[in-house]
Parts: structure tokens; sequence; C-alpha cells
């Protein structure tokens, strides 16, 4: 990849909502979904030369405010994001979330960027592609439960990538499916609205859990999860939140995104800090054997992890150009001589003769 | 202090280089360096309320990119800065930065802002303000050794909030030092260029060192500092680089930010670890005692701290209304309906007949 600075040094691009909304309908979701899915193949290939270091977390007593960076050595990237289980009451995001590319050589940002939208698109790319190594071969139906902001991205990167082409949906607020399916009428995927779980995860070869409940729930328990089913499980991905019965854990292989931080935040949380967990990576290279025969269950226990959204920002960088979805913020002070940052302040006086001279 | 989230909650102040200009021009530099002066000193004297995470670095071969959070509770701010000093010879600059302010209950960013220019403004006030409890009473005159990008900023500083009159500047490269006397002209300040450190520091009850060297250099040797002296070291910010004698370390009451973060990046990183040194936002509290009499030799061995961003952030952003020196930015996904992101992205394909439907 050949990013290069900006030919206006001091100017940024940047992405808003409008911008990558406007990004994602011109170039088709599914290509969004699939080139961003592209890009975490790649980069995951190539775990080893990230710097990975753990996100920085600031909890409060309503939320907690994280920052996600990580390198491969060439490009530097982190991501703002909040989550705060109490927004949605008051008409705000559960999670909001911007992120940062910049340039390692210089330490100049490349690009701002939107990322609560770019989120929902990541997660649901990585699921996708995990599921590709994970799935039963042929997989047909998926079942979703839980049918909030992140499910219809989960349906269609699992259309794009997988496809699949039959959704059984379960939540426990039927508004939250019939909202689904009204979103996904359009795209040419059978729907089922299911009246309990166990209803929805009957003939689906993936089951795929995305809910939001802040605590240790069994949205899942064992008897409902049979022979050769993957399990796509997304929604616990905090200290505290789960989302399987721990039974289901013991009968499956579970894949994980880096165990130092699923070990804290996901479904494993419930099992032995030395449990036998694969690398995700690992497979994606070759080193591992996903899938290895029909009546295996497969979990990939995914809690998000900031290579993901440095593929996600760098996938969006390499649309700029062409889709022209951005607009330049002035955000690097650039003085013609750079030890004379001041005097870059008095030229700005001289030019604005309607501002006083910067004097006491 | 009553920070709110915008009214349009999906809309971010964004505060760029030319607002950041516009905005210091227009109240003007004394009252921006004072007002951000008084926001470090109340923040240092509620020291105990923050969060303190210590910076996280990704470090490359030219150079670092850190992220710098903090939080006092209520508003949480990080600073995104880089370090390369091969920059300079490219015509960029060593250090650029950006930062944010957000709100804890909610998560949501408050505010975007350039820092290149306010951590210039920031450092020089943090210097001024420890200066007030640390430099012999009435001090009219500071040597400045280093004419480089900040050492403008830390002449108005110390003009403004200690009253200093005259400066006796020094810089290995003249060049620097006619830049800095020809910015400085109209500031009614007398100022001598001098052929030497040792001319520099002659009559000078503070002397300020801001050399921009990334090694181990002796800026300043035993014998040029007489008693009764305050020395405000700025420019060993990082591990290797220092700029002062170990001899004038022993002589002097030594006075930091953060000790954690100065025994690795400041000038005490030539003693050992357990060296004891005051922490300057105790004397700020009045539980330490700044200078004790006229011949003490007094160090502020300043490496610049989080805090001090948070601080000025606050203070930029409890200037923008008045002002109205930013944008407003689209960064912030906020659909009616916090579980339909997706819906949002259809609607927005409805409102925007020049784009294709999000169909495959």
């Amino acid at each position: 990849m050949a990013i290069t600075p900006p030919k206006g040094i001091n100017l940024v691009p940047f992405v808003s909502v409008d911008h990558m909304m406007k990004l994602v309908l011109t170039l088709g979701i599914d290509r969004v979904l699939t080139g961003i899915a592209e890009f975490i193949e790649s980069d995951f290939r190539r775990w080893e030369l990230f710097d990975k270091t753990p996100r920085v977390a600031s909890h409060s007593k309503e939320g907690v405010i994280e920052l996600m960076p990580t390198s491969d050595g060439e490009v530097y990237g982190f991501k703002y994001v909040n989550g705060h289980p109490k927004n949605m009451k008051e008409g705000l995001q559960t999670v909001t979330a911007f992120g940062v590319l910049a340039d390692v050589d210089s330490g100049y940002p490349l690009m701002l960027s939107e990322m609560t939208l770019l989120t929902a698109l990541r997660t649901a790319a990585t699921s996708a592609v995990a599921a590709k190594y994970l799935a039963p071969q042929n997989s047909k139906v998926m079942a979703i439960i839980g049918n909030g902001a992140q499910s219809e991205f989960q349906a269609l990167a699992f259309k794009a990538i997988l496809g699949i082409e039959e959704l059984r949906l379960y939540d426990i607020d039927r508004v939250a499916t019939e909202k689904c399916m009204r979103n996904l009428a359009d795209y040419g995927l059978k729907m089922t609205a299911c009246s309990s779980p166990e209803e929805a995860v009957e003939g689906a070869q993936i089951v795929t859990t995305v809910t939001a409940d802040k605590q240790y729930a069994t949205i899942l328990t064992d008897n409902m999860v049979g022979a050769g089913i993957h399990i796509n499980a997304i929604g616990g991905d905090c200290p505290g939140k789960t989302e399987l019965h721990k039974d289901i854990l013991l009968r499956s292989d579970i894949f994980v995104e880096y165990p130092p931080q699923t070990r804290i935040e996901g479904e494993i949380q419930q099992l032995p800090d030395d449990y036998p967990v694969n690398e995700i990576w690992e497979v994606m290279c070759g080193a591992k054997v996903g899938r290895k025969d029909a009546r295996q269950i497969t979990l990939f226990d995914s809690v998000g992890f900031a290579i993901e959204d440095f593929s996600a920002l760098r996938f969006i960088y390499s649309q700029l150009k062409e889709t022209g979805m951005f607009e330049n913020l002035d955000m690097i002070a650039d003085p013609d001589e750079p030890r004379d940052l001041f005097g870059m302040l008095l030229r700005a006086s001289a030019q604005n003769n309607d501002l006083p001279s910067p004097t006491f």
C-alpha cells in the first residue's frame, strides 16, 4: 500500500458520517464489506508485524472511554470508542467511535474518520472472514439472536462473503426483529421471525449471537447447540458480559482474536486462564486448521481488536481518491520554517486586517 | 464548569489551526497564556482527582507517536502527539498534535482541536505558573538558551505571568536568535543576543533551557549556575535527552510534574530512581514550600503532562461560544432510534436520489 502524506501537509482528509454513508452507498455495501474483509484477512496474515498495545480504558460509573492503537511499522492507527449502556434510554448511541490513520515515518495524520458506522461494518466483516474458515461448507442458513444495531450488517456480510441465503431472527423485543426484517426487505434474503432462540437455531448451520445485555446471560443453552454448528458470538465483549452457557464452550473448538484481551472480555472469561484456544490469525495463515470435520462445533469468540479497525480505516483510505467522499481539515500547523511557529501567528495577523495584532 | 453536549449531538466543534490562530489573536496572546495558566493551576490543585494513565507510545526508527489521555471524572481528554526529530530537515514539524475533550457521562466527544500551537502555549503557561512558586521574587531578567519554536511563547508567558522585562538570548544557530528577536520586536521586552550560554546567564534570575538536541547534552555547566537562580528546563523531555550537568541537579531543589514520567524522560534520568524530588502540584496546593530563601537554586524539570493538555483544551472550550472560532464536524452517527443504525443508511439513500440504493 502506498500511503503518502497529502499534498497540503497541513490538511488531513476527514470522512464525516455523511461522507461515510455516501461512500458505502456509492461503492455498494457488498463491495465495502468484502473490501474490508480482504484488508482484515491480509492484515491478520501478517499479524506478527503489528504493535499490539492493549486498549487504554478510562472507566467511569456509567461507561468506558477507550483508545485502541496499533501499527504495522508503516502506518499507525487508533480508534476512540465509548461504551455507555445507559445512553440508549436517552436516545444516544451506546457506542460511538472515530479513528485516525497516521504515517509512521513522519508522525503526520493521514485521515480522520467517523467510526460508528465503520465499526459495525468491520465487526460484520471480521465475523464473516472467520466463518469462511470455521463454518460448515455451503452454509446457507444463519440464526441471528439479537436484532439490534449490528444485526443487518452481520446478515449482509454473511450473504456477501459466505453466500448465506436464509436468516432466522430472534430478539427479546419483537420490535427489533421487525425493524431488522424491514431494513433487509430488499436484499433477497429469506427471513423468518422466530418466537424463541430454540426456534431460531432450528436448521441453522451458523448461529450469530449479538445481544446487548451488559451482564452474564445465557442466550444459548447447551441443548440448543447440535453437532456441526458454527457459533459466531459477538455480544460478549466486556468483563462481566457473556452470552453462552459454559457447557457449550467445553464442547467447542474455540477461536479468538487476541487471547490476552478475549480472556478478560469474551465468552472464555468463564473458563480457566490457561484453557486452550486458537488464534484466528494462525488459521488464516494456514498454521492451524479451522474446521476439521462435519460434526465439530466451532466457536468464534469475538470481542473486536484494534487491527480490525486499522484494516477498516485502511480500506476507507484506499477509496478516498476514487469516491471523493471526504473534506480536508486544516489540522496541522505548518509554518514555512519549522522553528518559526510564532512567526506563523504574526503572519496570520498581518493577513487578517480585521483581527487585532498580537500585542498586549 | 458546565460542559454540556452540543445541541446537534452528532456535531463536534472543531478548532482548526486557522481558528486557533484567530482565537489567540482575537483574545490577545496574554489573555490566552494567563487563561491557560489559570486552568492549569486550578487543575493541578485538584491533582488527586485525575485519572493519570501513563502516555501510550508507539516507537519507530524515526520517532514516536503517543496518546496522552486523562480524566477528572467529568471530562475526558486526550492528545495525539508525534515526535520526529528528522522532520525538520524535510520542512515538517518535529512535533504535531491534536486533541479531544469528551463528556465522561455519555462518552460523546465535546471538541476536537489542533494542538501544535496549543501545546506551545500550554508548555509556556506551565513553565510560568511553576516559576510563580519557584523563581526569586521580582525576577525581571530571563535567559533563554535555545531560540527555536518554543522560545517566543516562553518569553511572552513569563512577561504576562511573572512580569519579566528583559531577555538574554542564546542559540547555537545565530539565525534562530535573530528570528526570535524579530518576532518579539513589538512586545516591549529588552532583548540581548548573546554569543555564549555563559554570557546569556549573566544577571538573569531565571534561566530557561529549551534546546532540541536529541541526546545527552550539557547546555549548562555547574559553574554557570549561581546562588538564587531558578532554572526552567524544558528541552530534556525524552529518554536519552538532557540539558543540564548532573552537578547542577545535586545543588538544586528539584520540582517535577509527575515523577514516574519525569524519572524516565527528564533531567532526573541522570539521578538514582529514589532521589528526592518535589511534585509541583503539592506546592500549588500549599502542602509543600516552593522557594524557601534567596540563595536556593530551584529547578523545574518539565517534560509535559497530560493534565496540562487537558487544562489547555478546557480553556479553549470555554472560549468557543464567545469567539465563535470553530466549525461543526458531522462526526457522530446519530440515528433517531439508537438500534437502527442500518436504517439511517437506508434513509440517507432515499434522501440522495443521485446515489445508488444500497442493494447488491
